[in-house]
Parts: structure tokens; C-alpha cells; sequence
């Protein structure tokens, strides 16, 4: 098809297509003729990935760049693109300057995910986000330690087990690296959405009639 | 004491104070002569909260307004501070314009916490943010429906639970609110942190050192 036709197809404007081919992340049509190129199914589905990725995961271009590389090298491997996808997502961090006290909290951090037995990269920004937590209820003189940590760690745990095992694995490379991305991106926020939800649901329960406090 | 010693007591520089007071977020100092005022501890207790739900929790200063001028009133209910804090946090909503299949997610997602039994408003915004994740996953050809959010909710509710049971009802208000908005917060920040290295935990168990796929 032509490059209007693509367009139509994936929904997404000939010019960014345009961009996307000097980038590099979507390959060139074969040429017809000296100004015209045709593409085909390979084109609109790696289109559909771009967009997958970037607008409803919300990753760069350049992390988009960097997952859709290693999957044409043929040696990506699926944890692989969890971290990809890990590094380039934005970042939900409580805001805190560094500081030792930092480095202490992500100490724990580390100390605790290992007594969990999670196997977790070093460089894991997650790592840092729960310092981050930790330091800014100790600034408001909370004397929290990373067992508070435990009830979340406990669901979050159940939850991974089971995303893990819903993954498409014999679905081609593209799909499955979307399910992977999106899958973390979305249901993230289902998450936060479902717990806001069940918050106030237990609150009601709990409080909706009492006599007001003073 | 003086306002630079207020100043120094909280952490918060003097033209912030002044800005707090001429905003009514914090009540005037005792007149102590023509241009000094005093402050006492209820103003130190006031400024730990307004930075608590400003800078930890990530309020608007006119969320905060509201909350605390709720609770002055003395007719506040824990439960609405719960409708003011999530009300007031930032959405962390999956980009998608308003449309009919948002609309009609909205109500699928309505439906489903009906046949929950959760007690919501119908104003929450967190019941926009599932509706517009099912519309994200149907635009990517992900055919799913709400059953999609069981495992979600099921975690949510039993973290939920559990949270409200934690919450210091003996506290005085100030301390009960910050408990009800941090808390809201930064353990949103710890779940979402916790459940992406729980996958990757997860997603290394299951996959690491297996053969490239291609």
C-alpha cells in the first residue's frame, strides 16, 4: 500500500510516519519509482506497536527505540523487556532530595526485598522509589520500618505471579512485547484506580453515618 | 515565639508563612505590638500538615484549603477527607479523549462495582481512569472486559481493608487527616513500586536463562 493508505490504515498522520522512518523505527517502504515506496502488513503492525507503546505506555521514543532493536536482534529475552520497559517508564516517586538518609532507606529496601527473596537487578528504579517512601514519612516523624511494606509486598507478589502466567509466549515477538508493556502500563493503573475505589468503599463501611469528629 | 523562629522550627522560609497567612491557610499570630505577631504550637502543628499535603501528598494548595478549612468546621467526616484527598490527588489516567466507548466503559466499570458491593460515588474519579484503561486495551484489539480487573480488586479490597483498620482514630484531626492523605499517597507509590519488582522477580523466576526467542 502507499504511504497515504498506511496512514488511513494505522490512523497515525503521514508525516510521522515520515518521522518515524528517519528516526529509524519503522523500516522504509520497498521503493516504486523515484518518489514512491510501498508498504505492507510488517509496516502497519510495527506502526501499531509505536503507538501501543508510546501513547498508551507512555514511553519515550527512545526507550521505544531501544525495545523495538532488541526485538529485531533476535536475542532479546522477555525479562529483558520488562527491565527496558521498567527503566523507561515514568517514574511515580514521592519527590525527596538525595541524601544519606536516602541511601540508608534504600539499604533497607535492598535488605528487605532479599529477605523476600526477590530477584531484582541492582539498578532497579522501584528500589530507589521505595527509599523515597520511607524518607518522607520519616520526615513527617513516622517511625515506619520496611514492614510496612508487607501487605503491598504480599498482593503485589500475587499480582505479578499471575500477570506473568497470563502472558501471549507463543504469540509473535511484537504482541507479546506489547502485552508486556502496555500490560505493566495499564494495569498499573487499575491498580491505583481499584485500590482509590476499594479506600473509599472500606471508609463508607466503616465511617459513612458515625458522628462527625471535632 | 516569632515568626523567624516559627520560620526555623518548621523548615518553611517566612515568605512562605506570610504567603500561607494572607491565603488563610494559616490562622494570624497573636498582634504583639504594631508589626510583630506570635505564633504557638497549633501553628507549628498547621504548617507540618500543609507541607504534608503539599509536598508529600502532592495537593493543590486549594485542595488543602478545603480539607482544612472541612475540618475547622468541625462537621468533617474521616470518610470525606478520603472524597477530598482522591478528589484533589493527580489522576494517573492513561491518556484517551472523552468519547461514546468511554462512556460506555464507564458504565461497564459502574456495573462492575455494583456486583462487588462497593459503596462508591458516582462522582470518583478513579471510575473514569478504569474506563478509560478498557478503552486503551479495546483500541489495541485486546478484547476484554471487567473481569479483566478481578485479580486488581481483589488485591485492592483486602489492602484497602486492611489500611482503613490501620488508620490512628484516637489521633487528633490533624494527625488523622495526614494519616488519611499521605498515607493515600505514598503507599500508592510503594504498591506501584513493589508490583513492578515483584514482576520482575516474577518475570526472572520464570524466564531468565531460557533460549532467545525470535
Amino acid at each position: 500500500m502507499r504511504i497515504s493508505d498506511l496512514a488511513r490504515e494505522s490512523g497515525v498522520a503521514v508525516a510521522t510516519i515520515k518521522f518515524y522512518i528517519r528516526e529509524g523505527l519503522l523500516p522504509r517502504g520497498a521503493p516504486e519509482g523515484p518518489t514512491r515506496a510501498l508498504y505492507g502488513p510488517e509496516h502497519l503492525s510495527r506502526l501499531r506497536l509505536i503507538r501501543a507503546l508510546t501513547e498508551v505506555g507512555g514511553l519515550s521514543l527512545s526507550t521505544t527505540m531501544d525495545i523495538l532493536k532488541a526485538s529485531e536482534d533476535g536475542v532479546v529475552e522477555i525479562h529483558d523487556i520488562f527491565g527496558m520497559a521498567h527503566r523507561g517508564l515514568p517514574s511515580r516517586s514521592i519527590q525527596s532530595q538525595d541524601s544519606p538518609s536516602l541511601d540508608s532507606a534504600t539499604k533497607e529496601v535492598d535488605d528487605y526485598l532479599r529477605s523476600r527473596g526477590w530477584r531484582v537487578k541492582p539498578g532497579a528504579p522501584a528500589r530507589t522509589d521505595l527509599g523515597r517512601a520511607l524518607v518522607a514519612l520519616r520526615g513527617l516523624g513516622w517511625d515506619l520500618g520496611t514492614e510496612a511494606f508487607d501487605v503491598y509486598a504480599g498482593a503485589a507478589d500475587e499480582i505479578a505471579a499471575w500477570e506473568i502466567s497470563q502472558l501471549p509466549l507463543d504469540a509473535p515477538l511484537p504482541r507479546l512485547i506489547e502485552a508486556v508493556v502496555v500490560g505493566t502500563v495499564v494495569f498499573e493503573t487499575v491498580l491505583t484506580a481499584l485500590r482509590r475505589l476499594a479506600e473509599e468503599h472500606h471508609s463508607a463501611r466503616r465511617f459513612r453515618g458515625n458522628a462527625p469528629r471535632n
